[in-house]
């Protein structure tokens, strides 16, 4: 597909994607427009769907105001009807998430046929210079929110190489993988406050003070309170619930699930190892991860990914799973490729590259899993994936693997080296798919910047 | 204080109270207004926010909108100027708890100075019967909602005799209390959407399914799915927190933590014990916890409960606590007399009777723990206590304690006993203070109803 916005064959934001975001567009130098609403990003572009509901919901001719904008949309994918009403007004996603897979499949490709090269519905968008100068900017010209009000945030452990490589260094290889792993997908409660994105540029992440145990082995445990020494990123995927009202509170078949998933995202689950080694027994990870979790700002549909599936690790437990476990389907993964740059002053090193085929549980099976008790998902709620990474040198998506918990130098482009981040530091995540044709779908980056401690 | 309005000298809803809630007061039998909206308990009765502000703002003579509202409250109690605007005709007390400690103490003395027998003001409310007729109804027609829009849910672990009986139970009385528990208020994120209050009645709680691990001694850990078999309460103390948006994101030290507390509620964290020792390895509970947590539907002010602090458990650690934690008040806990009642068909009993004086850490040693690293705390976010029991016989704030794990019945009347709950059983938390002077200043009821697993 060939748009006539000119997209660079490289951009992860290609008329195949599609990704939807929530902007604050710029009005003039150094001011953007105080009311975010929801776009989508093409190329270096974006499109701002308020701007278009505006232009087509206020053209009615009786004096009224009627929707033509779902009328519009109703024509151009050849629908009957269409309802979306003013959900692309709103602040967040929550409520364009909340009409459902059906009602995003026809939202993006509508906005795909109004971009196409040839679109046969040239008059709607592309030859009508006005509603082009309101409705699309350059993405450089937009400050980025949180695509959604996440009510609550659940970080999965699905990562097994992360798991086996945290296992074997804390407990070696024999007892690396705890007996409930390959039962069923661990996870915790996150804190949804943590949640943020780049406005531009890069998330600041000030790093934490918290206690900290220097000495482990001491007769009487006493800790300090300062900075985290061991401060870290996590290489995640994170998933976008979405629910139906009519589906509120239900339990969520493994083979139905997909219905319930709106898009992904990249994220960094920022964490301090000092702090999360001395506080989380017996109930888990706290102050060590609630300071800061990044994702990535432009959400990419569960659609737009579905040419890319591939299978996950496969379960090797020592008994079959849980039949509410069971898929039918083995492609449950997709492969995006994942690659984390740190940028040491001048210097950008990619310091690992991996897949997230490396996952052992799929989105399907963690929302199976989650809602099996009586768990109540609603839209906007986020899933971590875990931390990614592979089993081989350089494919490691937390520096605690990178640099075996700080005994091992990480080199580093321009003679620098690490063992967990310094201040100044930045992050990147990067993401993306690509198929054997040159079909492009990624992620963008999710970028955050390391702060000194306050 | 004596009020005008008729009220119990055993009312939980005394005028020393004024606890604040959200109602859907009904219109007529069966019919409830879709509007919630705040309001305060009085007795027997509650008086509707919304209708005394509708009433009080529409009053102007201009035939302009004045906000009389917060001018009758800035005469009521003195002071030059209040500010509420319309805070009270949300469905939330979010935005009300937003305005600081200030705003709540002016609203809570003003509505005390209307109530009261001799007050100076009786055109107000007292002798308005157009306005009393609309304003003030019976409790038990109106229907609850959940006091706010809850952000995050924490849950920590301050009850010293729980972690100890628990501990204990598990890894012997010598490793009871981890290395951790005297440095720093364990805690753990919870899951907010499963936090809800009884409509009227009880809460509808449904037995969860989950993975159980029914034989752990067998080589090869081959879990089953099933409903629980171990369903327990906890009792458990609720705190909502109010920061004023001026005040976001920033770490709060613990003598200025108070400022924080909008207010507390009873709290039954529902816990399934067998669903819980099987996941909960290495990453806390999740499945045995986020099926339900039920808060009592009023919460009482800080203020109201200054009168009983009390000293809480002495932290008897090896070394002492981190500067950030220490507190110049001994008195940082209150003395809220705290029951249980399980109520098996005709009978109730109670089967716990303990006191909240049984916390180690305080709420202000929470929240400064919680934002220590840069944690966001945001209005309406609620932390638990962690599960309160006495050192004693009865004292026992679950059935895992009181039943030491299933193994020892738990006696109840009409020659019933349980181990862990059965379906039909209901759980009635109650709290409440009461001073030499007989001032009584209580929670009212947390109830909920097991019903079997779907
Ligand atoms: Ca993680
Ligand atoms: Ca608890
Ligand atoms: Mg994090
Ligand atoms: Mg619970
Ligand atoms: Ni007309």
């Amino acid at each position: 597909m060939r748009s006539w916005l000119a997209i660079d064959s490289d951009s992860d934001f290609s008329l195949d994607n599609i990704p939807f975001g929530i902007v604050s567009p710029l009005i003039k130098r150094g001011h953007w427009d105080d009311e975010p609403r929801a776009a989508v990003a093409i190329g270096e572009y974006i499109l701002d769907l308020k701007k278009l509901f505006d232009y087509y919901y206020t053209q009615g001719k009786s004096g009224h105001a009627v929707n033509k904008f779902d009328h519009l949309f109703s024509c151009v994918i050849g629908y009957d009807t269409c309802k979306y009403g003013d959900v692309f007004t709103r602040s967040t996603l929550n409520d364009f998430a909340s009409l459902g897979r059906a009602a995003h499949r026809q939202v993006r490709e509508g906005i795909q046929v109004l971009l196409r090269e040839d679109t046969p519905y040239p008059q709607v968008l592309k030859d009508d210079q006005l509603l082009r100068s309101t409705a699309i900017c350059l993405r450089k010209d937009v400050e980025m929110h949180l695509p959604f009000a996440i009510g609550d945030y659940t970080d999965f452990y699905a990562g097994y190489h992360h798991a086996f490589a945290v296992g074997e260094m804390f407990r070696g290889a024999a007892n690396a993988i705890q007996p409930n792993y390959n039962h069923l997908p661990v996870g915790y409660h996150g804190r949804a406050s943590s949640i943020g994105v780049a406005a531009c540029g890069s998330a600041a992440i000030t790093r934490p003070v918290g206690q900290i145990l220097l000495d482990p082995s001491a007769e009487v445990r006493k800790p300090t309170t300062a900075p985290s020494r061991k401060l870290d990123f996590e290489l995640e995927l994170g998933c976008f619930i979405c629910v139906p009202p009519d589906q509120a509170g239900a339990r969520v078949d493994v083979g139905e699930a997909d219905e319930h998933i709106f898009g992904y995202v990249l994220l960094n689950d920022w964490s301090a190892r000092d702090i999360q080694a001395w506080e989380y027994v017996p109930l888990g990870p706290f102050n060590s991860k609630n300071f800061a979790t990044t994702i990535s700002p432009w959400v990419v549909l569960a659609d737009a990914l579905e040419p890319f599936r591939a299978k996950g690790i496969p379960n090797q437990g020592p008994t079959p799973i849980q039949d509410y476990l069971k898929e039918d389907r083995e492609e449950s993964c997709f492969d995006i490729k994942l690659e984390v740059d740190l940028i040491a002053g001048d210097n950008a090193t990619t310091i690992c590259r991996t897949s997230s085929t490396n996952l052992m549980w799929s989105f399907p099976q963690m929302i199976a899993h989650h809602t099996l008790g009586g768990c109540a998902l609603r839209s906007g709620d986020l899933l971590g994936s875990g931390t990614i990474s592979g089993p081989n040198e350089g494919e490691s998506g937390s520096l605690l693997e990178l640099s075996r918990n700080g005994t091992k130098d990480v080199l580093l482009a321009g003679m620098e080296s690490r063992t967990f981040l310094k201040d100044g530091d930045e992050v990147v995540l990067r993401g993306y798919c690509k198929s054997a044709a040159g079909v492009r779908v990624g992620f963008g980056e999710c970028r955050g910047k390391v702060y000194p401690a306050k």
